[in-house]
């Protein structure tokens, strides 16, 4: 299991710009494989050819050299018992590992009226069913966790709704799946609204207080013992699109997850506040959140995978994956060599300072910085 | 051709209390054949079965005792030229005609990158016919209007888009398709954004910039006499929905469509501010938006329908439109008899009548109002 | 202190209709000094005359027979030593209790970088003492509880800022704040953004983390009393308006707070999702999110005050009390004699209740209800 | 008068590639007066000491070298018949003029409830007595345009509120001003709400329907005789954050204005997608939209200002000013260069330069662009 642990220190002065100066990102990707065969959706029909998995695998293994290092896929439409040999093969020959295995809890008529937090028993066992046999094949394949989107889990009509006891039930099955198949880790995704009017567990912070909840509740001794030693169980996946549908910041809320140790993987895409569920490849919209966010990964030292989370409908899947991969990492290469000094003292001193962050970035970013004004170091600005 | 001039008369005082008692607005409804036969979208599977055209007919012809007078079809999936008769034979047995005819511009795969707009020749052209065959159809059928909804002409990247020339690509097919079939009206729908990330003429005021650069366009002798008589034949269709997902106040975005005599149709559901499109039952989210919309359709004397565009995922089709036309009706009934003389003199004096029309609403919906303190007459209060 | 411990018990099925058969909400009110001397804003000037204190409080004890029994206010600008004998007066003459006192930590140019999270030491130093000594005047007063709202303690520009850091101050200073005057029980009130561009701790979501945190670190042997018997020191006072800002869905967010037994109070106005906060009269905006968020309060036996937190920029003060008053207490009124058994029925089977709902709130809401179709019960409605 | 008619030429092909490799925008900026003395707000108390006008304008003359060469002012508040010599000289010394008076319609209490729009005769007046005066001043200096915009012509609570009528008011109030100051152009501003809960012609489309009523209606000789030589007298000031604020995007939005020839002026900050007014300095949020709304500009050959109006919270307004200047100029120093003719290729084949776009803006933004693989053209990427 991934250590997260050193994610929670809190450092400021020099402590804090000695870690920045040492500490780099790394850009590891992975992607999905379900965006390998995009589909169409309620208002058009598709754009692409349906692919099969094998087709979506060879395309996905030409993406290594990019930095692809993970591949992402759902249990059971995407990897299952069937074809786990061709995923194994996949893996060996592409070097990009399964990165993780995640429950298909969304897509079923079964789960009209959500999965595991249903009210209907059949719809609630089957959703606790496949949610255990898919962390018993992240155990399988030694994946890092599964991810976990309770995307059909929610509501329209909030008359009368009881959400205290749904929240229950869905607290219940996954205490159940983790107890049954202890030692794996979950990613638990947030999002707002889109499939359902609204989601439970919608934002980063609800994410959070439910990771605690089931955490507080399990017993198995495996379990028990790796939470003592402080690893967390319930971790999160914060997708950026979801987390900007529901109008969060991106670094402040990074920023509550690694203080957590929480932080066991990142999705990203583009996608303006609000709206409907875009998946733009990364860096179209609001880049200064992108960069934002980055510098507070690296503020807490993330390590884990930047997982790539897209629905490329006008474009070549590998060419959305090209533009986002080439939008982190020129947003890294612009955040790796700043004046982390200046930033910080910046940061802790902003009577002295004001102004100057503002000025210092519109220079990291500019093609001619030499044509600015030189812009004094924070406190001697006067 | 519906006589909608007399929207634009702009009352007030004496003269809009006489008008607001005398003129009732009518609860006459149609309802859309596509959403009788509920598909899934991009996160879930269909709930219901697949229903052919022939067994949608039939179920909305049980609707009539409701109130459902008229149906509305999109050209050629729901309604073309194979199957007409089909159409003409349900009018007469039900007494539910068809109210318009829709050009399907956003399905097609051909329409990837726009329809009317498209800087693809080909695709345009293919908008351009089905547009034409459309208006046609329609008045062959002697419909009210043909509803024109660009859904899939928009975009997501803007940088470079040249707007100005797509727009106008636009407006030359509406021109071209007005011309080629003369005297049949269109109801233009706006709507903000979904399934592209932002859509052209995507409120209610730029549908009616476009209303009337296309209007000032046309040349055709009964085009020219049908305006030059005061007629508009770029009329409006606004979607409620799509009106909350682009923050507009909906007896304020009426208000601009009547005053301009262009409120030729009307399409109803309940959304939140913001988000995805929905397509809620009416009344379901804030009705004091539904009530205050149908109160500004009475000031200025609309007489037109109530289409009611809904999705019902979870419920049954009929079960959405009972829904919605109880929650028309009720409606009605809490704004049709109301002291229209204190409202008129509350708005007109609002420094004399402080809180007055809130108070006064709220006693409107109590259902024991005789518990709440006898309210002054506005002017009274001291 | 007031025991919310019971907030947290989840029913369902017949203990939960027998419950909400059982339990009915009471509308005792509490209203805040500030708002009975309006001032202007960024944009206009006052509209009101300026109200002395002793003024403020003559018109205040006015509204008792409204069913206000609860007064809130700031220390030291309207709150202080100097004149805590004007205020104990007030309450013994009108039986109009000070509810909460609350640490004014938003409006000193002091505070410009933030209150209890400035990165400067001063400004955190003055915020603490004021924190203290409020805390210390609630104790003295007997009030309910400090409401805490960190309406400074934020940022515009993300980049850099050490988030993690500046929470660590706030929880630091709330800690020591505790300490140093045990047993006083804070209610802390989340606002997503403005004055500042963001707020630390903005959602309701967030406000629940931040209670655990402070109270995971409290030592104070009268303060682990009061934990280790399960009462809850660091509790939320929602607002309303503050939620609907952060697009929270009323219902889901308070039910959060009850069962974590932590909803010391609340604060009711009017708003519509997103914009600037408005302080609307209740009911003005949304009034169904008004009722489900009620019926949320009833299914958990809610027994604290609806505080109204209001900005009555055009109309006497004393004017939006009233409308918001009746607008609560008409609600009750709506929800208090419904059909709790189906509701609760439709609730739990929801596909067998398919609109169920919807279709009886309108009846609940309606004028002529007589003139709808007779609603068969859940489960009948085949 | 400015001559703006060229702004509305559409181009495409070749003729657009080579007016955009030949037209550079000017950085030529404009300045407030108001926003140089910082006050506080509802919520906090000013963080700056007042500054008188002398002040003020002593201030903003040091900023001419930065390229300020405008300063933009409020009648009577800020500008009047007292403090005229002061002004013109300040003009002679500085070199920067007055690029506009506005008047002052929001801040007053007689504009409680709004002020050309208001239903109260002795409010009206004054707004249209103050209005006019500030034509005349307008026309004395010989400034390009006055700016206007109605805050304050708005409501909260929308039931029969008649709307067509408030906005006749407001238009017979415009077209008086007017035609009582012949031959002076009004620069509309548009702003969807706050400090009104929503705002008359409160989008950018609704302040182009309004400019073409009002112009409409005006039969002067001399403002017929403009607007027979194809000028436009009113005309449009977008505020950027006031088009954020209203979820519109900067790119189509200001193309609408210079396709109908009207964009006389220009108002820069930045803001997020709704939320309150924050005036932050230009280029803080979504940079992507500054760069994409000014290609649009160049697209169409914007000539006029670009008027910063800001809300120096926390800096020094010459410090606000500094930032924004700098995150235009390196703006254009990105749009000025880039490679014009593939980027109106790849718009204008979109299914053969799938994902070009975007990696060209990736690689416009990098530091390293060298690390970045090498670029087809579009239409030769395969």
């Amino acid at each position: 299991m991934r250590d997260l642990r050193a994610q929670s220190v809190v450092r400021r002065g020099d402590e804090l710009v000695a870690f920045l100066r040492d500490y780099q990102l790394q850009p590891r990707f992975s992607v999905g494989v379900w965006y390998f065969s995009p589909a169409g959706n309620r208002f058009h029909d598709r754009y692409q050819p349906v692919a099969s998995i094998e087709e979506r695998l060879e395309r996905i293994a030409r993406l290594a050299p990019l930095g692809v290092v993970g591949v992402e896929a759902h249990y059971p439409n995407e990897i299952n018992e069937a074809n786990l040999d061709l995923w194994r093969q996949f893996a060996r020959q592409s070097g990009i590992r399964v990165l993780t295995v995640i429950p298909m809890l969304f897509w079923d008529a079964d789960f009209e009226f959500g999965a595991l937090s249903s009210p209907l028993a059949p719809a609630r066992k089957k959703a606790l069913d496949r949610t255990i046999r898919t962390l018993q094949l992240n155990k399988e394949l030694g994946t890092d966790f599964a991810v976990l989107w309770p995307g059909i889990d929610g509501y329209e009509q909030p008359f009368g709704a009881n959400f205290a006891d749904a929240r229950r039930r869905f607290v219940d099955g996954l205490v159940e799946a983790l107890e049954t198949v202890p030692g794996v880790r979950v990613a638990f995704e947030p999002k707002p609204y889109e499939p359902r009017g609204r989601t439970l567990f919608g934002t980063t912070a609800e994410g959070l207080l439910l990771a605690r909840e089931v955490e507080s509740r399990l017993q198995n001794a495996e379990n028990r013992r790796l939470l003592d030693e402080g690893h967390a169980l319930v971790c999160l996946n914060p997708e950026v699109g979801h987390m900007l549908m529901a109008y969060e910041d991106l670094a402040y809320s990074f920023s509550m997850v690694l203080e957590a140790g929480r932080l066991a993987h990142t999705h990203w895409n583009a996608q303006p506040l609000g709206g409907y569920d875009l998946d733009l490849p990364v860096g179209m919209v609001a880049p200064e959140q992108l960069e934002a966010g980055l510098y507070a990964l690296k503020t807490h030292g993330y390590g884990e995978h930047f997982g790539l989370d897209l629905n490329p409908e006008r474009m070549a899947p590998e060419e959305a994956v090209r533009v986002s991969i080439e939008a982190i990492r020129t947003a890294l290469d612009r955040i790796n060599d700043l004046d982390h000094e200046s930033i910080v003292w910046a940061a802790e001193h902003p009577d002295r300072a004001r102004g100057w962050i503002e000025r210092y970035l519109i220079r990291t970013r500019a093609l001619h910085p030499e044509r600015l004004a030189a812009l004094p170091r924070p406190g001697d600005m006067g």
